[in-house]
C-alpha cells in the first residue's frame, strides 16, 4: 500500500467522458489498496475563455486579485466532477479547494509560489478512506486572497503535495507518454528515457522542452519525490524523474531541444567602460525581463558589441528600454533579431567527458548552421542558430550524439 | 450617507456588458457618498450549465455536495469580473466569496439555510472605502464546505447581508420593474404597486408570484429590512417590501396571483376514523412533499374523500406512496387531476374587512368558473379551478376589486 499523487492535465480533463477515464484510472489504483490523492487541471480551453472574458471586461488590464479569483473557478469544476463521478462509482471521494486544503502561497497573484501545505485535512480524510481530488494551480495567501501559480502550476501542485504528505510518488498524466530524447514532431528517430534525472529535467524545461513546470521539477529535487511523467490515454510506463543515482547509467547526452521563442538584441559600439553593462541589464531586470544568453565582443579600441538573448515577446519592452539607455551611455544603436532559435544538448555525463561541445559544434558546422552564440552550463549546451536551421539542427544532433539507441 | 445593499439578478449579469451597466449603476450610488455592498447572482444560463454538466456527469445522481462545490463556481465568476469592471474604472472594489465573507449556513446541500454571517470583514473592507461584491446563493458550513441556498438564494444571500450589517435598505435589481398588481403578461390592466407589506408580500410568494424567494421576504420581515425591487434596465422607482405602517393605506386587495403548478389528488371512500389523515400525510411529509390546500368532504355512512393539492413535479411519487396507503387504510382508490390551478387575491384590508370572498366567489361564478376548493389565511383567500380558466379567472378578479385604479 502506497500513498500515490496523481495530477492530470487540462487535455487529460477536457470533456465529461475524459473525466470518466480519469476515474476509471484513478479506481484502479485505488482498488490496488493505494491511498490516492488527485490533482486536476481546469478543462482545455477553460483557463484561456475565463482569460478571455477578464481581458474583455477591461481592456486587457484586469485586477490581478479578481483575474485570479475569477481563473480559478476552472478547476473547481473539474474537481467537483471528478469527485462526483467517483461517488457514483462507488468511491468515497471528495473535493477540496487550495483554500480547504490550505495551500498557502506568497501574494503575487498570477505568479504565486507555494510557501506551505498543511497536511493534516487531506490526512485525516485519507485515513477515512477517501480519494481526495485537489485543484491544481491555484492556492490562498495569508489573507484567505485566491491566488493561482502560473501557466503549468498544476504539476507544481501535484509535486508541493506529494512532498508535503510525504507520498510514495507523483504521476503526471498528460498527453505525451513521458520524456523524450527530443520532440518526436520534430525527429520521428525520438526515444522515450525510461529515466532521467532532476538536473537534466530542469535543463531540458529552461531549454524549452514544455513537459512539466520548471517550478515543479525543482520542488521535486528539494523534496527527493519520485514524478512519473505518463499518458492519460494509454497504460504506457513513462518516465521516471529522480535524483541521480550511483548505479544510474550516466548519459553522455540524453536529450537534443529547442527553443523558438527568443530573440536576440545587440547594443552596437557600446564604451567598455566598468558599469556599463550594469546600465544596460538593471532596468531589464527591474521589469522583469530575463535575459539567457550574453556575449561581448572583445574590445576594439575602447568600444564593444553586447549581444545577449531575451523571449519574443519582450522584445518591444526591451527596444524601448535600451533605446534610451543607448542614447545614455552613448552607444551607437540598438539591433534585434527576432529570427533566431536555441539548440541544446543534455545530458548528465557532460560532467565527466569533454568532447560534447567540439562534436555538436563540428556537427552544425558540416551542414553550414553557423553558431550565433554559446552558453554552457555543467550539463547542457545552448546555442543560437537561425531559426529557419532549428528543426535540421535538432536531427543532426540527435543523430550525431545516437540518441535513437539505449546507451 | 447610507448603507446599501444591491442584488443583481441573473439577467442583469447576463454578459460583460451588462456588467459594465451594473459597474456604471454601482458607480453612481457610491458618487452619492454611500457604502454599497453588491450581490450578484450567475449569468443567465450559468448554473442551468453547470447544473446539465453534473447530470451528465453522473446519469442525473450527481453528489451533493460535490454539486454544490460545482455551481457555486457561476457566482465566482460574475462577481470577479465585476470587481475588475469597477477597478478599472477607478472604483476600489473587492470581491468576496461566501467562504470569504463568511456566511455560514447549516450543512442542508443545495437548499442550505443562513445561520450566520459575520459582519467583521465587510465592516473593515467597507471603512476602508471599498466597493464590496459577494457571492449570492453561496455560504460554507461549519466545516468549510461549500453550500449553495436554492433558486432565486442570492435574494436571500442580499437580504442577510443587510440584515447582518445593518442597512439601510436592499435593492433588489431583476428584470422586472416592481411589484404588480398581477402578472401585466396575463392582464394588461396590472399596475405596478408603490408599496407593498411583507405579509402580502410572503403571500404573493407562496401564491405563485416570483419576484422574489419567500425566505429572502421572511429575513426582511425578521429584520426589518426594506426592500426595494427594482428594474436593472431603467431607472424607476419600483416597489419598497415593508413593514405595515400606522399611515399605510390598507388595500382592500393589493394584487391577484396564478399557481399553474398544482395537481390535485383525492383519495376516495376513506374510512371516517382517527388516525387515517395522519396515515395519508405523515409519508408525504416525510419525503418533504408540501401539500397546500385540503378538504374533507362530509361523513356519508362512515365513509369521506379527502381531497388537496400538491405541486406537479410531486405527482408521480404522490401517487406511488398513497396506493400503497390506500390499500392500508382500505380506500377505494386515488384519483389525480393535474389539470387545475390555484388563483388567489391577496390584501392587507382583509383583516378588518368582509366581503371579500364572497365578492370573489360571486365574480367566478358569474363566468361559470367553479371553485373545487378553498383555502384563506389573514390576508389571502384562495381558490382551486379548472386550468384552462387560469387567465380569465385572474382578469375577472383583477376587474372586481378595481386594482388597475390606485386605492
Amino acid at each position: 500500500m502506497a500513498l500515490i499523487v496523481q495530477k492530470y492535465g487540462g487535455t487529460s480533463v477536457g470533456d465529461t467522458e475524459k473525466i470518466r477515464n480519469v476515474a476509471a484510472k484513478v479506481a484502479r489504483v485505488r482498488d490496488e489498496n493505494n491511498d490516492v490523492v488527485v490533482v486536476l487541471s481546469a478543462m482545455a480551453g477553460e483557463t484561456d475563455r475565463l482569460i478571455r472574458l477578464a481581458e474583455g471586461a477591461t481592456d486587457n488590464d484586469p485586477d490581478e486579485r479578481e483575474y485570479d479569483a475569477l481563473v480559478s473557478t476552472g478547476e473547481q469544476v473539474t474537481i467537483s466532477l471528478l469527485a462526483m463521478i467517483l461517488k457514483k462509482m462507488g468511491y468515497p471521494a471528495k473535493s477540496l479547494l487550495g483554500s480547504q486544503v490550505k495551500i498557502i502561497t506568497d501574494g503575487s497573484y498570477g505568479k504565486a509560489r507555494i510557501e506551505k501545505i498543511e497536511p493534516d485535512r487531506i490526512r485525516k480524510e485519507l485515513g477515512e478512506g477517501k480519494i481526495i481530488v485537489v485543484a491544481g494551480f491555484q492556492g490562498i495567501d495569508e489573507q484567505g486572497n485566491i491566488t493561482t501559480l502560473g501557466r503549468g502550476g498544476s504539476d507544481t501542485s501535484a509535486v508541493a503535495l506529494a512532498a508535503a504528505l510525504q507520498a510514495d510518488y507523483c504521476e503526471i498524466f498528460t498527453d505525451v507518454d513521458g520524456v523524450y530524447t527530443t520532440d518526436p514532431n520534430i525527429h520521428e528517430r525520438a526515444r522515450k528515457l525510461s529515466k532521467i534525472t532532476y538536473d537534466e529535467m530542469l535543463e531540458l524545461a529552461s531549454a524549452g522542452a514544455k513537459v512539466l513546470q520548471h517550478r515543479s521539477v525543482e520542488l521535486a529535487k528539494l523534496y527527493s519525490v519520485p514524478i512519473y511523467v505518463r499518458s492519460s490515454f494509454n497504460d504506457g510506463s513513462g518516465t521516471l524523474v529522480t535524483k541521480e543515482e550511483s548505479d544510474m547509467e550516466k548519459e553522455l547526452v540524453s536529450g537534443v531541444t529547442c527553443d523558438k521563442d527568443q530573440a536576440k538584441i545587440t547594443v552596437i559600439h557600446v564604451p567598455d567602460q566598468p558599469g556599463v553593462a550594469e546600465k544596460i541589464f538593471t532596468p531589464l531586470s527591474e521589469r522583469n525581463i530575463i535575459v539567457d544568453m550574453i556575449i561581448q565582443n572583445a574590445s576594439v579600441e575602447g568600444y564593444t558589441d553586447l549581444t545577449f538573448t531575451v523571449s519574443r515577446k519582450d522584445i518591444d519592452e526591451v527596444k524601448t528600454i535600451l533605446d534610451g539607455v543607448a542614447k545614455d551611455i552613448e552607444a551607437r544603436r540598438v539591433d534585434c533579431d527576432e529570427k533566431i532559435s536555441k539548440v541544446s544538448v543534455i545530458g548528465l555525463g557532460m560532467k565527466s567527458h569533454s568532447g560534447v561541445a567540439s562534436k555538436m559544434f563540428s556537427a552544425l558546422a558540416r551542414e553550414g548552421i553557423n553558431i550565433m552564440m554559446i552558453s554552457t552550463s555543467e550539463i547542457k549546451i545552448s546555442c543560437a542558430i537561425k531559426r529557419k536551421y532549428t528543426e535540421l539542427a535538432v536531427r543532426i544532433l540527435h543523430d550525431v550524439f545516437e540518441l535513437e539507441k539505449k546507451q
